[in-house]
Protein backbone atom coordinates (compact mmCIF):
# COMPACT_ATOMS: atom_id res chain seq x y z
CA UNK A 1 0.00 0.00 0.00
CA UNK A 2 1.42 3.48 -0.58
CA UNK A 3 0.09 6.18 1.20
CA UNK A 4 -0.07 9.98 -0.25
CA UNK A 5 -1.03 13.49 0.50
CA UNK A 6 -2.29 15.85 -2.15
CA UNK A 7 -1.56 19.38 -2.05
CA UNK A 8 -3.29 21.61 -4.44
CA UNK A 9 -7.01 21.43 -5.36
CA UNK A 10 -6.81 22.33 -9.40
CA UNK A 11 -6.91 20.61 -12.60
CA UNK A 12 -4.20 18.21 -11.91
CA UNK A 13 -4.89 17.25 -8.08
CA UNK A 14 -8.78 16.39 -8.68
CA UNK A 15 -7.54 14.06 -11.02
CA UNK A 16 -5.06 12.23 -9.39
CA UNK A 17 -7.45 12.36 -6.35
CA UNK A 18 -9.84 10.36 -8.19
CA UNK A 19 -7.89 8.06 -9.30
CA UNK A 20 -5.58 6.64 -6.58
CA UNK A 21 -9.10 6.99 -4.71
CA UNK A 22 -10.32 3.94 -6.46
CA UNK A 23 -6.95 2.28 -6.72
CA UNK A 24 -6.45 -0.64 -4.87
CA UNK A 25 -2.91 -0.46 -3.30
CA UNK A 26 -2.75 3.61 -2.74
CA UNK A 27 -4.49 5.23 -0.21
CA UNK A 28 -5.21 9.35 0.32
CA UNK A 29 -4.64 10.00 3.57
CA UNK A 30 -5.57 13.49 3.48
CA UNK A 31 -6.03 16.42 1.05
CA UNK A 32 -4.69 19.73 1.66
CA UNK A 33 -5.59 23.04 -0.17
CA UNK A 34 -4.88 26.98 1.06
CA UNK A 35 -8.92 27.52 0.33
CA UNK A 36 -10.93 24.50 2.09
CA UNK A 37 -14.28 25.18 -0.09
CA UNK A 38 -12.56 23.73 -3.27
CA UNK A 39 -12.25 20.80 -0.94
CA UNK A 40 -15.82 20.73 0.41
CA UNK A 41 -17.49 18.25 -2.28
CA UNK A 42 -14.72 15.30 -1.06
CA UNK A 43 -14.72 15.94 2.96
CA UNK A 44 -16.93 12.81 3.34
CA UNK A 45 -14.16 10.38 1.21
CA UNK A 46 -10.83 11.67 2.25
CA UNK A 47 -9.43 13.89 5.51
CA UNK A 48 -8.71 17.33 4.22
CA UNK A 49 -7.01 20.78 5.75
CA UNK A 50 -5.71 23.77 5.11
CA UNK A 51 -3.27 23.67 7.59
CA UNK A 52 -0.06 22.92 6.78
CA UNK A 53 1.26 22.02 10.11
CA UNK A 54 -1.60 19.44 10.49
CA UNK A 55 -0.33 17.51 7.64
CA UNK A 56 -0.37 13.70 8.12
CA UNK A 57 2.75 10.79 7.75
CA UNK A 58 2.58 9.72 4.47
CA UNK A 59 4.86 8.11 1.82
CA UNK A 60 4.36 10.34 -0.63
CA UNK A 61 3.53 14.39 -0.51
CA UNK A 62 2.43 15.64 -4.01
CA UNK A 63 2.65 19.49 -4.30
CA UNK A 64 -0.17 19.46 -7.23
CA UNK A 65 -0.18 23.39 -6.88
CA UNK A 66 0.47 26.19 -9.60
CA UNK A 67 4.20 26.32 -10.80
CA UNK A 68 5.25 29.86 -8.63
CA UNK A 69 3.90 28.19 -5.06
CA UNK A 70 6.04 25.36 -5.22
CA UNK A 71 8.91 26.31 -4.15
CA UNK A 72 7.22 28.82 -0.75
CA UNK A 73 5.08 25.80 0.16
CA UNK A 74 7.97 22.88 -0.69
CA UNK A 75 9.83 25.13 2.22
CA UNK A 76 6.90 25.64 4.50
CA UNK A 77 6.51 21.82 5.19
CA UNK A 78 6.39 20.93 8.84
CA UNK A 79 8.66 17.29 8.30
CA UNK A 80 11.89 16.35 6.82
CA UNK A 81 13.75 13.66 5.05
CA UNK A 82 10.00 12.41 3.61
CA UNK A 83 9.78 12.50 -0.16
CA UNK A 84 8.17 15.40 -1.67
CA UNK A 85 7.11 15.71 -5.56
CA UNK A 86 5.66 18.21 -7.61
CA UNK A 87 3.79 17.76 -11.11
CA UNK A 88 5.41 20.79 -13.24
CA UNK A 89 7.09 20.18 -16.45
CA UNK A 90 9.29 23.18 -16.84
CA UNK A 91 10.26 23.39 -12.27
CA UNK A 92 13.62 22.43 -11.57
CA UNK A 93 13.37 19.31 -8.97
CA UNK A 94 16.21 21.38 -6.96
CA UNK A 95 13.86 24.63 -6.38
CA UNK A 96 11.90 22.54 -4.16
CA UNK A 97 13.21 22.97 -0.47
CA UNK A 98 15.99 20.59 0.15
CA UNK A 99 15.23 19.41 4.02
CA UNK A 100 12.72 16.94 2.14
CA UNK A 101 13.76 14.17 -0.71
CA UNK A 102 12.65 15.33 -3.35
CA UNK A 103 10.87 14.22 -7.07
CA UNK A 104 9.21 15.00 -10.16
CA UNK A 105 6.23 13.46 -11.51
CA UNK A 106 5.39 15.42 -14.92
CA UNK A 107 2.09 14.22 -16.50
CA UNK A 108 2.18 14.65 -19.74
CA UNK A 109 -1.28 15.57 -20.68
CA UNK A 110 -3.63 18.52 -20.54
CA UNK A 111 -6.23 18.20 -17.95
CA UNK A 112 -9.54 19.98 -17.07
CA UNK A 113 -11.32 19.28 -14.22
CA UNK A 114 -14.18 19.08 -16.66
CA UNK A 115 -12.85 16.10 -18.82
CA UNK A 116 -12.67 12.98 -18.01
CA UNK A 117 -8.61 11.35 -18.12
CA UNK A 118 -7.74 8.09 -18.88
CA UNK A 119 -4.52 7.88 -17.51
CA UNK A 120 -3.40 5.27 -19.65
CA UNK A 121 -2.82 7.68 -22.23
CA UNK A 122 -1.04 10.07 -19.78
CA UNK A 123 3.02 8.95 -19.80
CA UNK A 124 4.31 9.99 -16.30
CA UNK A 125 7.93 11.54 -16.42
CA UNK A 126 9.96 10.72 -12.93
CA UNK A 127 12.63 12.75 -11.76
CA UNK A 128 14.12 11.86 -8.41
CA UNK A 129 17.83 12.11 -6.73
CA UNK A 130 17.44 9.15 -5.35
CA UNK A 131 16.94 5.83 -7.01
CA UNK A 132 14.61 4.17 -4.28
CA UNK A 133 12.30 7.13 -4.64
CA UNK A 134 12.52 6.49 -8.61
CA UNK A 135 10.76 3.07 -7.63
CA UNK A 136 8.14 4.19 -5.71
CA UNK A 137 7.34 6.88 -7.71
CA UNK A 138 7.31 4.41 -10.68
CA UNK A 139 5.17 1.96 -8.67
CA UNK A 140 2.68 4.80 -8.20
CA UNK A 141 2.07 5.35 -11.63
CA UNK A 142 2.29 1.74 -12.62
CA UNK A 143 -0.79 1.46 -10.55
CA UNK A 144 -3.00 3.94 -12.06
CA UNK A 145 -1.83 2.31 -15.27
CA UNK A 146 -0.08 4.83 -16.30
CA UNK A 147 3.58 4.62 -18.69
CA UNK A 148 6.43 6.43 -17.21
CA UNK A 149 10.05 7.15 -17.91
CA UNK A 150 12.58 8.64 -16.30
CA UNK A 151 13.26 12.05 -17.74
CA UNK A 152 15.79 14.21 -16.44
CA UNK A 153 15.05 18.38 -15.37
CA UNK A 154 16.58 19.45 -19.11
CA UNK A 155 14.49 16.19 -20.86
CA UNK A 156 11.40 17.67 -18.91
CA UNK A 157 11.86 21.12 -19.68
CA UNK A 158 12.19 20.36 -23.66
CA UNK A 159 8.88 17.89 -23.76
CA UNK A 160 6.89 21.05 -21.81
CA UNK A 161 7.80 23.18 -24.62
CA UNK A 162 7.43 20.96 -27.03
CA UNK A 163 4.22 20.31 -25.68
CA UNK A 164 2.78 23.92 -26.20
CA UNK A 165 3.97 23.23 -30.01
CA UNK A 166 2.06 19.96 -30.43
CA UNK A 167 -1.12 21.04 -27.93
CA UNK A 168 -1.91 25.15 -27.30
CA UNK A 169 -0.14 25.92 -30.60
CA UNK A 170 -1.77 23.16 -32.75
CA UNK A 171 -5.20 24.77 -31.04
CA UNK A 172 -4.48 27.63 -32.37
CA UNK A 173 -4.36 26.86 -35.65
CA UNK A 174 -7.91 24.91 -35.27
CA UNK A 175 -9.26 27.96 -34.09
CA UNK A 176 -7.89 29.50 -37.30
CA UNK A 177 -9.39 27.20 -39.52
CA UNK A 178 -12.35 27.69 -37.35
CA UNK A 179 -12.34 31.62 -38.14
CA UNK A 180 -11.34 30.74 -41.49
CA UNK A 181 -14.66 28.60 -42.01
CA UNK A 182 -17.12 31.14 -40.05
CA UNK A 183 -16.07 33.79 -42.44
CA UNK A 184 -17.35 32.24 -45.47
CA UNK A 185 -20.14 30.64 -43.52
CA UNK A 186 -18.60 27.22 -44.15
CA UNK A 187 -18.78 24.61 -41.71
CA UNK A 188 -15.79 23.85 -39.08
CA UNK A 189 -17.79 20.67 -38.58
CA UNK A 190 -16.53 19.52 -41.75
CA UNK A 191 -12.69 19.08 -40.83
CA UNK A 192 -13.22 17.41 -37.24
CA UNK A 193 -12.39 14.04 -39.36
CA UNK A 194 -9.16 15.26 -41.13
CA UNK A 195 -7.99 16.92 -37.40
CA UNK A 196 -8.52 13.68 -35.75
CA UNK A 197 -7.24 11.60 -39.27
CA UNK A 198 -3.73 13.93 -38.94
CA UNK A 199 -3.24 13.17 -35.35
CA UNK A 200 -3.53 9.76 -35.76
CA UNK A 201 -1.37 9.74 -38.85
CA UNK A 202 1.86 10.65 -36.63
CA UNK A 203 0.96 7.96 -33.82
CA UNK A 204 2.79 5.17 -36.38
CA UNK A 205 4.39 7.57 -39.06
CA UNK A 206 7.04 10.31 -38.32
CA UNK A 207 5.72 13.97 -38.84
CA UNK A 208 8.14 14.27 -41.25
CA UNK A 209 7.19 11.23 -43.70
CA UNK A 210 3.15 12.23 -43.06
CA UNK A 211 3.61 16.03 -44.72
CA UNK A 212 1.60 16.24 -48.29
CA UNK A 213 -0.17 19.34 -49.28
CA UNK A 214 0.90 22.66 -51.31
CA UNK A 215 3.57 23.74 -49.19
CA UNK A 216 5.67 20.51 -49.49
CA UNK A 217 5.14 20.45 -53.04
CA UNK A 218 5.60 23.85 -53.68
CA UNK A 219 2.51 24.30 -55.34
CA UNK A 220 2.95 27.95 -55.92
CA UNK A 221 -0.25 28.63 -57.70
CA UNK A 222 -1.99 27.32 -54.79
CA UNK A 223 0.08 28.97 -52.15
CA UNK A 224 -0.62 31.93 -54.17
CA UNK A 225 -4.40 31.47 -54.04
CA UNK A 226 -4.45 31.02 -50.53
CA UNK A 227 -3.11 33.98 -49.78
CA UNK A 228 -5.39 36.05 -51.79
CA UNK A 229 -7.98 34.42 -49.85
CA UNK A 230 -6.66 35.82 -46.11
CA UNK A 231 -8.04 38.29 -44.86
CA UNK A 232 -6.73 38.61 -41.82
CA UNK A 233 -2.57 39.78 -42.15
CA UNK A 234 -2.05 37.79 -39.22
CA UNK A 235 -3.12 34.89 -40.75
CA UNK A 236 -1.36 35.67 -43.73
CA UNK A 237 1.88 36.17 -41.42
CA UNK A 238 1.28 32.74 -39.82
CA UNK A 239 0.39 30.95 -43.51
CA UNK A 240 3.54 32.02 -44.54
CA UNK A 241 6.19 31.25 -41.64
CA UNK A 242 4.50 27.82 -41.86
CA UNK A 243 4.61 27.18 -45.16
CA UNK A 244 8.54 28.60 -45.13
CA UNK A 245 8.60 26.07 -42.38
CA UNK A 246 7.44 23.29 -44.18
CA UNK A 247 9.76 23.99 -47.10
CA UNK A 248 13.06 24.57 -45.34
CA UNK A 249 12.11 20.97 -43.52
CA UNK A 250 11.74 19.38 -47.08
CA UNK A 251 14.42 20.45 -49.07
CA UNK A 252 12.39 22.84 -50.84
CA UNK A 253 14.33 26.35 -49.65
CA UNK A 254 17.52 27.36 -47.72
CA UNK A 255 17.71 29.45 -44.66
CA UNK B 1 -27.49 0.70 -59.65
CA UNK B 2 -25.33 4.16 -60.08
CA UNK B 3 -22.31 3.59 -62.68
CA UNK B 4 -19.26 5.34 -62.72
CA UNK B 5 -16.51 5.74 -64.96
CA UNK B 6 -13.23 6.78 -62.92
CA UNK B 7 -10.52 8.64 -64.33
CA UNK B 8 -6.54 9.22 -63.06
CA UNK B 9 -4.89 6.43 -60.74
CA UNK B 10 -3.42 9.02 -57.75
CA UNK B 11 -4.65 8.76 -54.27
CA UNK B 12 -7.91 9.63 -54.54
CA UNK B 13 -8.98 7.56 -57.12
CA UNK B 14 -7.20 4.51 -55.99
CA UNK B 15 -9.52 5.11 -52.78
CA UNK B 16 -12.34 5.78 -54.72
CA UNK B 17 -12.13 2.45 -56.59
CA UNK B 18 -11.29 0.12 -53.94
CA UNK B 19 -15.00 1.46 -52.00
CA UNK B 20 -16.85 1.53 -54.97
CA UNK B 21 -16.53 -1.72 -55.93
CA UNK B 22 -17.02 -3.41 -52.50
CA UNK B 23 -20.45 -1.06 -52.95
CA UNK B 24 -23.47 -3.22 -53.72
CA UNK B 25 -25.56 -0.22 -55.67
CA UNK B 26 -22.44 1.14 -57.54
CA UNK B 27 -20.52 -0.01 -60.17
CA UNK B 28 -17.65 0.94 -61.77
CA UNK B 29 -17.80 0.33 -65.64
CA UNK B 30 -14.16 1.49 -66.17
CA UNK B 31 -10.73 3.11 -65.17
CA UNK B 32 -8.68 5.29 -67.06
CA UNK B 33 -4.92 6.78 -66.63
CA UNK B 34 -3.19 8.31 -69.17
CA UNK B 35 -0.16 5.33 -68.21
CA UNK B 36 -2.00 1.90 -68.17
CA UNK B 37 1.09 0.64 -65.96
CA UNK B 38 -0.91 2.54 -62.24
CA UNK B 39 -3.71 0.24 -63.27
CA UNK B 40 -1.86 -2.69 -64.42
CA UNK B 41 -2.88 -4.37 -60.91
CA UNK B 42 -6.62 -3.70 -61.29
CA UNK B 43 -6.95 -5.28 -64.73
CA UNK B 44 -8.88 -8.72 -63.55
CA UNK B 45 -11.13 -6.46 -61.72
CA UNK B 46 -12.53 -3.97 -63.92
CA UNK B 47 -12.17 -2.76 -67.70
CA UNK B 48 -8.95 -0.48 -68.10
CA UNK B 49 -8.16 1.86 -70.53
CA UNK B 50 -5.75 5.09 -71.30
CA UNK B 51 -7.49 6.10 -74.51
CA UNK B 52 -10.41 9.11 -74.02
CA UNK B 53 -12.15 8.25 -77.20
CA UNK B 54 -12.62 4.92 -75.44
CA UNK B 55 -14.95 5.82 -72.76
CA UNK B 56 -17.48 3.61 -71.92
CA UNK B 57 -21.22 5.51 -71.02
CA UNK B 58 -21.26 5.48 -67.25
CA UNK B 59 -24.25 7.66 -65.23
CA UNK B 60 -21.20 9.81 -63.47
CA UNK B 61 -17.69 10.63 -64.77
CA UNK B 62 -14.76 11.20 -61.82
CA UNK B 63 -11.85 13.15 -62.57
CA UNK B 64 -9.86 12.62 -59.76
CA UNK B 65 -6.75 13.79 -61.94
CA UNK B 66 -3.86 16.57 -60.19
CA UNK B 67 -5.46 19.95 -60.54
CA UNK B 68 -3.85 21.19 -63.40
CA UNK B 69 -5.03 18.65 -65.68
CA UNK B 70 -9.11 19.09 -64.89
CA UNK B 71 -9.74 21.55 -67.71
CA UNK B 72 -7.75 20.01 -69.77
CA UNK B 73 -9.01 16.77 -69.73
CA UNK B 74 -12.57 17.70 -69.41
CA UNK B 75 -12.39 19.39 -72.78
CA UNK B 76 -10.80 16.18 -74.47
CA UNK B 77 -14.22 14.20 -73.50
CA UNK B 78 -15.34 12.47 -76.60
CA UNK B 79 -18.94 13.07 -75.41
CA UNK B 80 -21.39 15.55 -73.75
CA UNK B 81 -24.67 16.26 -71.74
CA UNK B 82 -22.80 13.70 -69.30
CA UNK B 83 -22.29 14.36 -65.81
CA UNK B 84 -18.35 15.15 -65.15
CA UNK B 85 -17.10 15.82 -61.49
CA UNK B 86 -13.96 16.24 -60.35
CA UNK B 87 -12.42 16.08 -57.01
CA UNK B 88 -10.41 19.08 -56.41
CA UNK B 89 -10.86 21.54 -53.13
CA UNK B 90 -9.24 24.38 -55.24
CA UNK B 91 -10.44 24.23 -58.25
CA UNK B 92 -13.97 26.32 -59.90
CA UNK B 93 -16.34 24.00 -61.06
CA UNK B 94 -16.88 26.33 -64.55
CA UNK B 95 -13.11 26.04 -64.83
CA UNK B 96 -14.11 22.47 -66.50
CA UNK B 97 -15.99 22.15 -69.87
CA UNK B 98 -19.24 23.63 -70.27
CA UNK B 99 -20.39 20.71 -73.44
CA UNK B 100 -20.63 18.63 -69.86
CA UNK B 101 -23.38 18.69 -66.55
CA UNK B 102 -20.67 19.53 -64.02
CA UNK B 103 -20.45 19.05 -60.36
CA UNK B 104 -17.74 18.57 -57.65
CA UNK B 105 -17.60 15.41 -55.16
CA UNK B 106 -14.55 17.15 -53.00
CA UNK B 107 -13.68 14.54 -49.83
CA UNK B 108 -12.18 16.21 -47.34
CA UNK B 109 -9.95 13.84 -45.87
CA UNK B 110 -5.91 13.17 -46.17
CA UNK B 111 -5.18 10.42 -49.12
CA UNK B 112 -2.40 8.27 -49.19
CA UNK B 113 -2.37 5.31 -51.29
CA UNK B 114 -0.66 3.08 -48.50
CA UNK B 115 -3.20 4.02 -45.17
CA UNK B 116 -6.50 2.55 -45.18
CA UNK B 117 -9.28 4.86 -45.60
CA UNK B 118 -12.89 4.85 -43.70
CA UNK B 119 -15.34 6.84 -46.13
CA UNK B 120 -17.24 7.15 -42.89
CA UNK B 121 -14.82 9.66 -41.89
CA UNK B 122 -14.93 11.28 -44.68
CA UNK B 123 -17.07 14.47 -45.14
CA UNK B 124 -17.55 14.98 -49.03
CA UNK B 125 -18.41 18.37 -50.02
CA UNK B 126 -20.88 18.15 -53.17
CA UNK B 127 -21.59 21.48 -55.93
CA UNK B 128 -23.36 20.75 -58.86
CA UNK B 129 -25.10 23.43 -61.05
CA UNK B 130 -28.11 21.20 -61.13
CA UNK B 131 -30.16 20.00 -58.72
CA UNK B 132 -31.18 16.18 -60.30
CA UNK B 133 -27.13 15.79 -60.14
CA UNK B 134 -26.79 16.64 -56.84
CA UNK B 135 -29.04 14.64 -55.48
CA UNK B 136 -27.43 11.86 -58.01
CA UNK B 137 -23.72 12.56 -56.17
CA UNK B 138 -25.50 12.68 -53.06
CA UNK B 139 -26.79 9.31 -53.22
CA UNK B 140 -23.21 7.97 -54.58
CA UNK B 141 -21.22 9.54 -51.36
CA UNK B 142 -24.27 8.36 -48.93
CA UNK B 143 -23.82 4.51 -50.33
CA UNK B 144 -20.11 4.50 -49.33
CA UNK B 145 -21.35 5.86 -45.83
CA UNK B 146 -19.74 9.34 -45.85
CA UNK B 147 -21.33 11.98 -44.63
CA UNK B 148 -22.47 14.76 -47.64
CA UNK B 149 -22.63 18.43 -47.72
CA UNK B 150 -23.80 20.87 -50.34
CA UNK B 151 -20.55 23.29 -50.32
CA UNK B 152 -20.50 26.34 -53.19
CA UNK B 153 -17.24 26.72 -55.01
CA UNK B 154 -16.15 29.63 -52.46
CA UNK B 155 -17.24 27.68 -49.17
CA UNK B 156 -15.18 24.66 -50.80
CA UNK B 157 -11.90 27.18 -51.55
CA UNK B 158 -11.95 28.37 -48.04
CA UNK B 159 -12.50 24.62 -45.93
CA UNK B 160 -9.69 23.34 -48.58
CA UNK B 161 -7.37 26.63 -46.76
CA UNK B 162 -8.55 25.86 -43.75
CA UNK B 163 -8.02 22.33 -44.40
CA UNK B 164 -3.98 23.54 -45.16
CA UNK B 165 -4.09 24.97 -41.44
CA UNK B 166 -5.45 22.01 -39.34
CA UNK B 167 -3.85 19.71 -41.25
CA UNK B 168 -0.42 20.43 -43.29
CA UNK B 169 0.20 23.69 -40.35
CA UNK B 170 -0.37 21.12 -37.88
CA UNK B 171 1.82 18.28 -39.01
CA UNK B 172 4.70 20.91 -39.38
CA UNK B 173 3.89 21.87 -35.92
CA UNK B 174 4.31 18.14 -34.79
CA UNK B 175 7.40 17.71 -37.24
CA UNK B 176 8.92 20.88 -35.11
CA UNK B 177 7.83 18.90 -31.34
CA UNK B 178 9.94 15.82 -32.84
CA UNK B 179 13.23 17.99 -33.71
CA UNK B 180 13.06 19.76 -30.31
CA UNK B 181 12.79 16.66 -28.15
CA UNK B 182 15.29 14.82 -30.13
CA UNK B 183 17.46 17.76 -29.79
CA UNK B 184 17.59 16.80 -26.12
CA UNK B 185 17.63 13.25 -26.29
CA UNK B 186 13.73 13.12 -24.95
CA UNK B 187 11.34 10.79 -26.16
CA UNK B 188 8.90 12.12 -29.04
CA UNK B 189 6.85 9.10 -28.28
CA UNK B 190 5.62 10.64 -24.63
CA UNK B 191 3.94 13.34 -26.90
CA UNK B 192 1.60 10.98 -28.89
CA UNK B 193 -1.37 10.83 -25.96
CA UNK B 194 -0.91 14.88 -25.82
CA UNK B 195 -1.60 14.90 -29.89
CA UNK B 196 -4.46 12.52 -30.13
CA UNK B 197 -6.04 14.37 -26.76
CA UNK B 198 -5.87 17.77 -28.71
CA UNK B 199 -7.62 16.56 -31.17
CA UNK B 200 -10.10 14.76 -30.14
CA UNK B 201 -10.91 17.84 -27.21
CA UNK B 202 -11.73 20.03 -30.26
CA UNK B 203 -14.52 17.17 -31.67
CA UNK B 204 -16.89 18.41 -28.60
CA UNK B 205 -15.47 21.68 -27.79
CA UNK B 206 -14.43 24.92 -29.95
CA UNK B 207 -10.74 25.41 -30.26
CA UNK B 208 -11.51 29.11 -28.33
CA UNK B 209 -12.61 27.22 -25.43
CA UNK B 210 -10.04 24.19 -25.61
CA UNK B 211 -7.42 26.59 -25.40
CA UNK B 212 -4.96 26.32 -22.45
CA UNK B 213 -1.06 26.98 -21.66
CA UNK B 214 1.38 29.79 -20.97
CA UNK B 215 0.25 32.01 -24.00
CA UNK B 216 -3.42 31.93 -22.86
CA UNK B 217 -2.23 32.81 -19.73
CA UNK B 218 0.14 35.72 -20.07
CA UNK B 219 2.58 33.55 -18.29
CA UNK B 220 5.50 35.90 -19.17
CA UNK B 221 8.23 33.62 -16.85
CA UNK B 222 7.52 30.65 -18.61
CA UNK B 223 7.42 32.38 -22.29
CA UNK B 224 10.81 33.66 -21.80
CA UNK B 225 11.97 30.47 -20.53
CA UNK B 226 10.51 28.58 -23.55
CA UNK B 227 12.35 30.93 -25.85
CA UNK B 228 15.43 30.40 -24.17
CA UNK B 229 15.16 27.02 -24.51
CA UNK B 230 14.80 27.36 -28.66
CA UNK B 231 17.93 27.21 -30.45
CA UNK B 232 16.85 27.34 -33.40
CA UNK B 233 16.24 31.02 -34.82
CA UNK B 234 12.76 29.44 -37.00
CA UNK B 235 11.61 27.80 -34.47
CA UNK B 236 11.60 30.63 -32.44
CA UNK B 237 9.75 33.09 -34.78
CA UNK B 238 7.16 30.32 -34.85
CA UNK B 239 6.70 30.43 -31.22
CA UNK B 240 6.42 34.25 -30.75
CA UNK B 241 3.95 34.43 -33.80
CA UNK B 242 1.49 31.71 -32.57
CA UNK B 243 1.78 32.90 -29.06
CA UNK B 244 0.63 36.37 -29.97
CA UNK B 245 -2.08 34.66 -31.93
CA UNK B 246 -3.32 33.02 -29.17
CA UNK B 247 -2.49 36.44 -27.23
CA UNK B 248 -4.67 38.16 -29.36
CA UNK B 249 -7.78 35.61 -29.69
CA UNK B 250 -7.78 35.38 -25.80
CA UNK B 251 -8.00 39.31 -25.41
CA UNK B 252 -4.31 39.09 -23.83
CA UNK B 253 -2.99 41.44 -26.19
CA UNK B 254 -4.26 44.19 -29.33
CA UNK B 255 -3.67 44.75 -33.02
N1 LIG C 1 -3.38 21.47 -16.15
C1 LIG C 1 -2.56 20.73 -16.85
O1 LIG C 1 -2.92 20.34 -17.98
C2 LIG C 1 -1.21 20.32 -16.29
C3 LIG C 1 -0.53 19.28 -16.95
C4 LIG C 1 0.70 18.85 -16.45
C5 LIG C 1 1.26 19.48 -15.33
N2 LIG C 1 0.60 20.52 -14.71
C6 LIG C 1 1.24 21.13 -13.53
O2 LIG C 1 0.51 20.73 -12.38
C7 LIG C 1 0.51 21.81 -11.38
C8 LIG C 1 -0.92 22.19 -11.05
O3 LIG C 1 -1.57 22.59 -12.24
P1 LIG C 1 -3.16 22.75 -12.31
O4 LIG C 1 -3.54 22.91 -13.73
O5 LIG C 1 -3.79 21.66 -11.50
O6 LIG C 1 -3.33 24.17 -11.58
P2 LIG C 1 -4.69 24.91 -11.15
O7 LIG C 1 -5.88 24.16 -11.64
O8 LIG C 1 -4.49 26.33 -11.51
O9 LIG C 1 -4.65 24.78 -9.55
C9 LIG C 1 -3.61 25.38 -8.81
C10 LIG C 1 -3.70 24.96 -7.36
O10 LIG C 1 -2.59 25.54 -6.69
C11 LIG C 1 -3.05 26.24 -5.55
N3 LIG C 1 -2.19 27.39 -5.27
C12 LIG C 1 -1.82 28.38 -6.13
N4 LIG C 1 -1.02 29.27 -5.52
C13 LIG C 1 -0.87 28.82 -4.24
C14 LIG C 1 -0.15 29.30 -3.13
N5 LIG C 1 0.61 30.42 -3.20
N6 LIG C 1 -0.23 28.60 -1.96
C15 LIG C 1 -0.96 27.47 -1.89
N7 LIG C 1 -1.67 26.96 -2.93
C16 LIG C 1 -1.61 27.63 -4.09
C17 LIG C 1 -4.44 26.69 -5.91
O11 LIG C 1 -5.16 26.93 -4.72
P3 LIG C 1 -6.60 27.66 -4.71
O12 LIG C 1 -7.58 26.56 -5.06
O13 LIG C 1 -6.72 28.17 -3.34
O14 LIG C 1 -6.52 28.75 -5.76
C18 LIG C 1 -4.97 25.48 -6.67
O15 LIG C 1 -5.44 24.48 -5.79
C19 LIG C 1 1.33 22.93 -12.01
O16 LIG C 1 2.68 22.79 -11.59
C20 LIG C 1 1.22 22.65 -13.51
O17 LIG C 1 2.35 23.16 -14.22
C21 LIG C 1 -0.63 20.94 -15.18
N1 LIG D 1 -4.58 13.37 -51.86
C1 LIG D 1 -5.48 13.96 -51.13
O1 LIG D 1 -5.38 13.91 -49.89
C2 LIG D 1 -6.65 14.71 -51.75
C3 LIG D 1 -7.74 15.04 -50.91
C4 LIG D 1 -8.84 15.69 -51.48
C5 LIG D 1 -8.84 16.03 -52.83
N2 LIG D 1 -7.77 15.73 -53.61
C6 LIG D 1 -7.84 16.10 -55.05
O2 LIG D 1 -8.02 14.91 -55.82
C7 LIG D 1 -7.36 15.03 -57.10
C8 LIG D 1 -6.34 13.92 -57.24
O3 LIG D 1 -5.40 14.00 -56.17
P1 LIG D 1 -4.44 12.76 -55.86
O4 LIG D 1 -3.81 13.02 -54.54
O5 LIG D 1 -5.14 11.47 -56.08
O6 LIG D 1 -3.33 12.98 -57.01
P2 LIG D 1 -2.11 12.04 -57.43
O7 LIG D 1 -1.98 10.90 -56.49
O8 LIG D 1 -0.95 12.96 -57.62
O9 LIG D 1 -2.58 11.46 -58.84
C9 LIG D 1 -2.79 12.32 -59.91
C10 LIG D 1 -3.38 11.56 -61.08
O10 LIG D 1 -3.64 12.50 -62.12
C11 LIG D 1 -3.05 12.02 -63.32
N3 LIG D 1 -2.63 13.16 -64.15
C12 LIG D 1 -1.83 14.20 -63.79
N4 LIG D 1 -1.66 15.05 -64.81
C13 LIG D 1 -2.36 14.53 -65.86
C14 LIG D 1 -2.58 14.94 -67.20
N5 LIG D 1 -2.06 16.09 -67.67
N6 LIG D 1 -3.37 14.16 -67.97
C15 LIG D 1 -3.91 13.04 -67.49
N7 LIG D 1 -3.75 12.58 -66.24
C16 LIG D 1 -2.98 13.33 -65.43
C17 LIG D 1 -1.87 11.20 -62.87
O11 LIG D 1 -1.54 10.31 -63.91
P3 LIG D 1 -0.16 9.44 -63.87
O12 LIG D 1 -0.50 8.25 -62.99
O13 LIG D 1 0.02 9.08 -65.30
O14 LIG D 1 0.89 10.35 -63.32
C18 LIG D 1 -2.44 10.50 -61.65
O15 LIG D 1 -3.18 9.35 -62.01
C19 LIG D 1 -6.73 16.44 -57.09
O16 LIG D 1 -7.64 17.33 -57.69
C20 LIG D 1 -6.60 16.76 -55.60
O17 LIG D 1 -6.63 18.16 -55.35
C21 LIG D 1 -6.68 15.07 -53.10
Amino acid sequence: MISVVILGAGNVATHLFRVFNKTENITVKQWFNRNLKSLDHFKNSVAITNDLAALTDADIYILAVSDDAIADISGQLPFKNKLVVHTSGCVNIHDMDKKNRRGVLYPLQTFSKAAPIDFSNVPICIETLDKKDYLLLKQLALSIGSPTKRVNSDQRKVLHLAAVFVNNFTNQLYRIGHEITESESAEFDLLKPLILETAKKVQNMSPYMAQTGPAKRDDKKTIKNHLSLLENNHHKEIYNLLTDSIKLTHGRKKL
